[in-house]
């Protein structure tokens, strides 16, 4: 710890500006918290939606929403949690008690931040939470929240990535309503297409084309067993439902609203969208874990800065497909990816590109924003290696 | 019969003109086919389509895809069916043989029409099947298609409404997801609209609200449970928020591509999908039996002519919605509908609004397409009261 | 209340015999905890099991596991309930944080009683929780075990049955992969398997047959709209396939392991399930909500009283049949049938025969046990009449 | 072909003793059928109780139910399989036309075999239908059963295995309500169980214990990725629970009636149903898709002989288990899991232990019933090596 009351974190400071500050160290505040050293915080590509200044987040904000550590503080309420317990958190903080966390729907949850359904740690418009690339996090809720890990240090990359990018790629898979034996399109081979791609090898679908344009990632890929398609070369359409002889039984959508076209840098928010719908046989599903906001004021067109997209929903209804949205309840899937690292089943940390102290985070911002030096996956250990 | 080897049906002459004309009788074509008396065959809005000259239609095509009658002939590869059975057929044509019918997608057949998934009777690029207004009907795969029905007269007029619009309407709840207990909002209340809305009610939905204006289709849905409202009152959505205190949990789209703003009259294809998405809470679904089309040259505007729809999907996105589209397999349901029929549990009838000679079916057309004299659902018997 | 640290609450004092006794007012214990005024508690029939000493329950115990109430105190880390809220509570205590509660399964929650999976009030070896027999309440893990309710006295006697028998009901239909449309074959008439019966009714059944033989159980079975069975007349397995013309597609066990045979007095704890692998049709599913223990030391022979039951497994899986099994996870349904309530589409309340001041309740339990003078469904207001 | 209108064929001679004799080619009898010339039709476990006499089949019958080949003619019937075709078959025979194979429950097919639901190729009991240890086959409802499989000699051994094993094990895990990541213990590591286990690998177990006693089982287990688990050591259901710190999510019964005790040898039909009842946690599910029959006049006591099991029942709702029986609807699957084979996902044919001539089955039946010289899952080539 930097000092008896301060610890270092992550601090936004405007526009394409993070750096490490002091602050305070966080405190319990209600019964059910608990308080963790953090031993990993992951940067995320949304967090550099932030970064990017594209969102109304504020100087000061802590960011953070992928963590693990040690519990260290417990409050009264708090009954399955012991001091010294490795966990790793939901990015989703949730409060297990509203009708959807009841339900499973815990990136729903109503009783984080009023007004909205869903919070997040160190997150703009997620509630009041502050992040995890710091020394220490506050978790409220924290048995419910909490999920447990096996003591020592094994596995701390894999671990990492149950709090967000493993799941949700996992939940594009059940959007999509896959089913094993299945052929699946995952658009996107950032870290969520290829979690999403991977789910797909580790719960046995036909086969799995992923499309991007980058050769490291498609390389990706392909080595965990995919089949890559370049976007670029070609309308990956066209080149999937020639490859398959046919098209797909699901796709995922691990792109989002900044989806590019084939030139690579003009933003076209519908494209990837049109390609789910033209590569799925009617009677398929697709899946769409990447992002899409309800207001973007920095958008290319009127449309797509009010959060509306321009859809073949004529063609989508014709071949009867079905979609499903939305972000990832992580706890719906972490427990049994944990259990699949933990037999060896599994080992998602072939994204990780980069593991850093908190001291060169704003560094590292910068590179992953510029997708530079091979940038893609950076893990922070704010208290130093383990 | 009218002669040896005629019969009367439904001749369509081009836009806004039928005629009953003589026409060869059906014969067995494959071992698998059956001939059926026609004792009901029914007019849908979707007939409208093609009588409004807004599809490819040629004259000459027989109307008619909700049909039922007595088996007269079978092939000789029919193995269940034998004659003098009483059976309903579902709109769809099917196979029984494709992948798509085996996983019950029976509207989504491979094997029936060429180089698309899904066939029907009477109805333009569903296959080269004849409708069933008329007084004999050729049945493809006739065991795997026909539903048998109890000898006799009794529920002529619940039983085939087993053919579409029942089957459908139920289908709208199934696509939203809906479980027992939840709200729906069920958008349009023709005649699938408030099979949809009385689908809600004998599945145990807490509350159905159904939105329409015209006020014999409201007070219908009243008279069923139902909670009506009227869109040119005021917002829809606003309606329905504030008398369920709150967001429905299900969202229904009866309506489809030709649905019209607050004026009653100018087409505003998004329309009811912008208000599903509006209407409904975080995590719920919307079902869309309503139909879409891939092109529609008589559309308003230029995207709506190649089937696009803008969408507010970052909402869609943000409230993690899920989405189920397309045609409804009407064997998932029928022979459950048709059981409830039986026990008096069900008793959809009511939507049926005259019953007449096929002689008068020219008329019919006319006035149910000027949504005069309370034409809202008409069944033609082809061979006479029963 | 009867004295300012005293309350009145029903107190078992050994095999047919509870008296009320002043017992000390219940205490927050945990942060999550809240405090009720009991407005309404139910006498359960596996009440019984522990009033006729079948159990090894000890004196002392208060009984009482349907509660509802209105919350005077809350721990300091409730965040949901507030003073004055009226709310009913899941028979089942669950802590909201274990892997069964986050799953759905309230019923099997692994943190509210060491050793075993499921917890209740005020029964026997299902933790340390006073039952709501008495004028107060101590409600753990209080926001998620509360279901809230309209403010008010409105639909009391339908509500209290949300604790329990409603939910259990519904359960059963569950557990046997009902669905609408469906034919059901209910054992038991007692208040769960009325309330089988009645959600086969709510939720679309075509038919549902209810087999007793109690002649006013019967008569409420076919009030609802039931097919009444009464099994001394005959075989009811060869009575259901004679009316339904055929095997069921699900059948219901709301009997559990004190079963007896046509005599109605010879325990015989196969028979009931014998006769739902007999009545239901190849490919059908058996719910199980009916109790059965793994010992029972009054057990009529060696192998009940381990618990073990004589099944033709044979049979079962000829027909491929799924079994379905277990306590309700009441907090699944709930919510649903509370909305059903309020919307006037439920009203479970038929089968309440009684309702009584809490100082009524030892004569209450001896006619109720005695199966005299109507008693099958009694009220507790311990705080007097609403 | 042996001769102008003979073929050589697997004949039951009676207990112990089948011959390859001369019968006559089969023929088209219904315009739906087909015949193949039989590629590869494998012996499977369950003809040895037809073999050893413990059934009613009676000498003449042609055994052989999973069965590949090229279709050599086809009824007038038949739309989607030609000439030249290269199909596998599921050990059902299903008509594709009733209420059962419209639900994809083709193991319970109510129109092929009067007075029962399901049918199958040279078994007894199941249908008028000759098996395919012969040279030839006629295919009912050809169009329906047939699999499509590319055309070639490539993956003979793995698609042979998608007639029973493969999917029968598939289904094991599916009737268990399997999800991925989960874990899995399954029984029996004959080639059923094994398929079994492979699936839960194939589809993301996190864990696979798999119990028998034979070393070769357990090894062919061991190198697929599960954990093997010798019943003679010591008690299976201690054993697994240590090996994965509690009790695993999903149990699967690859054993059926004739099981052992952990002498090996002495018949106790109970043992398997029992253990999976005791090592699966509570809200977890059995999957029983080993053979259990309703009448076993062969059995060691008088409840066997009557398909009576005796269970721990009481434990069973305890733990609010759920019970998945009943034989395998093979088309339910078998396309799937043909795509994984395709891909190179799957490659079931590590199970094959031997490849034969159809002259040589007579002596296969010996070794095989006598489990020597490896004997465990046996091809015959009826019109010699591919």
């Amino acid at each position: 710890m930097s000092s008896d009351s301060k610890m270092k974190a992550v601090h936004y400071e405007g526009p394409f500006k993070v750096s490490v500050r002091e602050v305070e160290l966080p405190k319990v505040q209600h019964p059910d918290d608990a308080i963790i050293k953090v031993t990993t915080a992951a940067i995320c590509g949304s967090d550099l939606h932030m970064y990017q200044g594209r969102t109304a987040a504020e100087a000061g904000l802590v960011f953070g929403h992928e963590n693990m550590g040690i519990v260290i503080e417990t409050g009264e309420g708090v009954t399955l949690l012991e001091k010294g317990d490795r966990i790793v958190l939901p990015f989703n903080v949730a409060d297990g008690r509203c009708r959807n966390c009841e339900e499973g729907r815990t990136a729903f949850c109503t009783g984080v931040n009023p007004g909205f359904a869903g919070g997040a740690y160190g997150y703009v418009a997620m509630g009041p939470y502050q992040g995890g690339q710091a020394q220490y996090l506050r978790v409220p809720y924290a048995d419910f929240n909490a999920l447990k890990l096996p003591s020592g240090k094994e596995h701390e990359a894999d671990f990492i990535l149950l709090a967000d990018i493993f799941p949700t790629g996992w939940h594009g898979l059940e959007l999509a309503g896959f089913r094993p034996g299945e052929s699946v399109a995952v658009f996107g081979a950032g870290p969520v297409g290829l979690m999403a791609a991977y789910s797909g090898i580790l719960r046995g679908a036909s086969s799995v084309y992923v499309v991007d344009t980058v050769p490291e990632r498609l390389a990706q890929a392909k080595k965990i067993g995919c089949i890559p398609v370049d976007f670029k070369k070609s309308d990956p359409v066209e080149q999937i439902i020639e490859l398959n002889g046919g098209m797909v039984d699901r796709a995922v959508d691990a792109v989002g609203y900044q989806a590019v076209d084939k030139t690579g840098s003009t933003e076209k928010p519908s494209i990837v969208l049109e390609q789910c719908i033209m590569v799925t046989r009617p009677t398929g599903g697709l899946g769409i874990p990447g992002l899409y906001v309800p207001a973007d004021p920095g958008a290319p067109d009127e449309q797509s800065r009010k959060g509306q997209i321009l859809l073949s929903f004529g063609k989508l209804f014709e071949k009867g497909l079905s979609v499903g949205t939305g972000q990832c309840n992580v706890k719906s899937y972490n427990r049994y990816l944990r259990d699949m690292i933990i037999a060896g089943k599994a080992k998602p940390s072939f994204v990780v590109s980069h593991e850093i102290d908190i001291d060169e985070a704003s560094g590292a911002y910068e590179k992953f924003d510029q997708r530079i030096d091979g940038y893609t996956k950076v893990l922070i250990h704010p208290n130093g290696p383990l």
